[in-house]
């Protein structure tokens, strides 16, 4: 079973990285760029043919690991 | 506008994160991961109020700084 986990900032939490792309972007001439936040997604292929196990074993990988739960969010999608 | 750019590595580039991702996962006792590639999203504000230009531009943003178009893919949402 294959499926994407996307971890984001929780909102209100501060992102020097999309910030420098917000200056880097300007710099290259992209005008109205009103903000920019950073993430990271994941495409994880697991051995479990059950969606339901599936999507809870991922979102306890998730929770585990891919995201620090104190300032991040996560999103556990199956993908097929 | 709102729009979403996923950055993903492209099939057959090796990413050494996403093995030590798989490494870890297994180490934390989840068995059956049989692969793991990570990549970027960035989630972004523009002033532009046509979803078409928006796109366009999301997508020179993309190819111009977002995304190393070498060993990388991208894709832009418009989201809202």
């Amino acid at each position: 079973m294959k499926a994407r986990v996307t971890v984001t900032l929780k909102n209100g939490v501060l992102d020097p990285q999309g910030k420098a792309i917000e200056g880097a972007l300007g710099s290259l001439g992209f005008a109205g760029v009103a903000s920019v936040r950073q993430g990271k997604v994941f495409d994880i292929e697991v051995a479990e043919t059950d969606a339901g196990k599936a999507k809870a074993e991922l979102e306890a990988m998730a929770a585990k690991l891919l995201a620090n739960t104190v300032i991040e969010n996560y999103r556990v999608e199956i993908v097929g």
